[in-house]
């Protein structure tokens, strides 16, 4: 099989595809299933990783990426959910980056009938962060007022995709003024980060999706209505496209300097969402995968930002650094 | 009338009953009230500003207290909700500690017909608190696991009340074992503090409400499933029946000392209740009003711990500062 292996940290260039032996189907263990991995999804983690900064990455070397779609090649003996030839996509918890993969069947998922292969690839992070962020944190609930502050990439459009129809008033925001139309054809409102901070009408949110981190946290805080809270995903504004220690370390003491007293002035509440660490908890995700089928029901449609070969890796890892990406960003390991 | 005036910062024995001129019937705006108080509630807020420990109090002299009781003596020519001789209980946001006062009419709420004047006396600030708290804040629902630090006092009851029937899970804490009986009597479990930590089955919780503040801030977030959520409510750990800073000082360090990148090490959220600061914010109380019917539709008793004399309001303070109150400690202006 093909695969990608992290053997040190560093530039998006590192990163090469292997030869290396796949698992054998006679090695499945009764609850296992082999899968021929199609495409593999890249999330930000996965920069956050091969840059060195996650404190909690499995000891080098490792295979990185966290969710695939494929087409089941094999079954252990006990496995009744799929059979061989079904198309499925499902998290990985590391490996990912892989043309196979062996997974314990539950993590499996068949691909929505509304929805091809490719579109499924990066449905299972997006789909557990927008939907812990939104429903088991925030339980944003109709008349509520939500705003996205990354709201065209992969976890932004997923979230805009969750609260269609909800009755919930949305603002989404983005860098870039030419990314508004996208925004709006969510039925969202659109406003670059700019406009929002500079418009003191902006405010009384009920739920603010935080993917930026250090100061804009505060910021969020204040723009929140009292009981409101701010579900914060990530420290991006401390990922600068290049290995930048001083960036990620301010970025840091921004938030170790938020005190929880603040909190109290403003009668808000603050998440902290880390949804590699929700992956770790396999009771905790056996327990979600119900919610899954929110994907079929509201028929949601992931955007496919770009698609790489997995030679290409390291292009697909800078299109996201320097934030060109508009949706999710895949490896495929057939084209 | 009869007031209590705060002159200086100290302890209980510093609350005097004070004659004072009452505010005439015909110095009443448009849209105002006089109201004869029979009971005004006492809230561990007025310990900690007896104690100067609260830093947006008004200058010096001024009347505390939240919230009161009594019959409508005079209305202003616009007042159309209520009329002479209506029993009713409402908010005040200062001045509740006195015999008469002027409010405009809208904070004044009819005395809900299943209970009598002086149950009504502690209803606003426990049920703003405990509503903010656990509907607008922690947003429960049917299938959650709840516990209540405090269940014992003016907010834990009415938290334990506003519970039940949801299909919620509500495990109550006491300071001390003979009270576990009455947390049980609404029908949760019941357990001390003691036991609570030392049972590491006693773990994934949804909500835990949280008015100890300090250390127990991060006990609590361990005690939190994934997604979950502590609600705190103030400082109490700090506060030892007598002015004593160092213990104020090491409860606000503690929780100064917790970053909110722990946060994320758990996937779950911290929200700061400032039930005074709401109280300042007269747009969003308004928007509450309508919640007060919950009162009478759930038909929620409040419970009274004690009533005490206005004269005797050092004994009421000392009451609830030593952890003796069991319910809503009440001074009363007609016994």
């Amino acid at each position: 099989m093909q695969t990608i292996v992290l053997r040190q940290w560093g530039q998006a260039d590192i990163l090469k595809v292997e030869e290396a032996p796949g698992p054998a189907p006679q090695s499945l263990g009764a609850d296992e299933v082999l899968l021929d991995v199609h495409y593999s999804g890249i999330n930000f983690a996965d920069i956050i990783m091969r840059l060195g900064f996650y404190q909690d990455a499995p000891p080098r070397p490792f295979t990185p990426g966290y969710e695939v779609s494929g087409i089941i090649q094999a079954v252990g003996r006990d496995v009744t959910n799929v059979k061989v030839g079904d198309e499925v996509f499902a998290g990985t918890f590391f490996g990912g980056y892989a043309s196979q993969v062996k997974l314990p069947s539950w993590q499996v998922i068949p691909r929505p009938s509304h929805l091809t292969l490719k579109e499924s690839a990066g449905l299972t992070v997006a789909f557990l962060t927008a939907n812990s962020a939104l429903f088991g944190m925030g339980r944003v609930r109709a008349g509520d007022k939500v705003m996205i502050d990354c709201a065209t990439g992969g976890v932004g459009t997923m979230a805009l995709e969750l609260l269609k129809g909800m009755g919930v008033e949305v603002l989404g925001l983005t860098s870039s003024a030419g990314k508004k139309d996208f925004i709006r054809s969510f039925g969202a409102r659109a406003m670059t980060h700019e406009e929002f901070y500079a418009d003191p009408k902006e405010k009384d949110y009920d739920m603010i999706l935080n993917s930026q981190g250090g100061s804009t946290l505060k910021k969020h805080l204040s723009k929140l209505a009292p009981t409101g809270r701010v579900v914060c995903l990530g420290v991006a504004e401390g990922i600068t496209g290049k290995r930048n220690p001083i960036a990620l370390l301010k970025t840091v003491f921004a938030m170790w300097n938020l005190s929880v007293l603040k909190l109290f002035d403003m009668n808000s509440g603050l998440f902290g969402l880390n949804a590699l660490k929700l992956m770790e908890n396999t009771e905790w995700i056996k327990a979600r995968m119900g919610d899954f089928k929110l994907i079929e029901e509201k028929k949601i449609r992931p955007v496919i930002g770009a698609t790489f070969k997995a030679s290409e890796a390291a292009q697909a890892h800078k299109m996201i650094e320097t934030r060109q990406a508009r949706g999710k960003v895949l490896l495929s390991w057939k084209e």
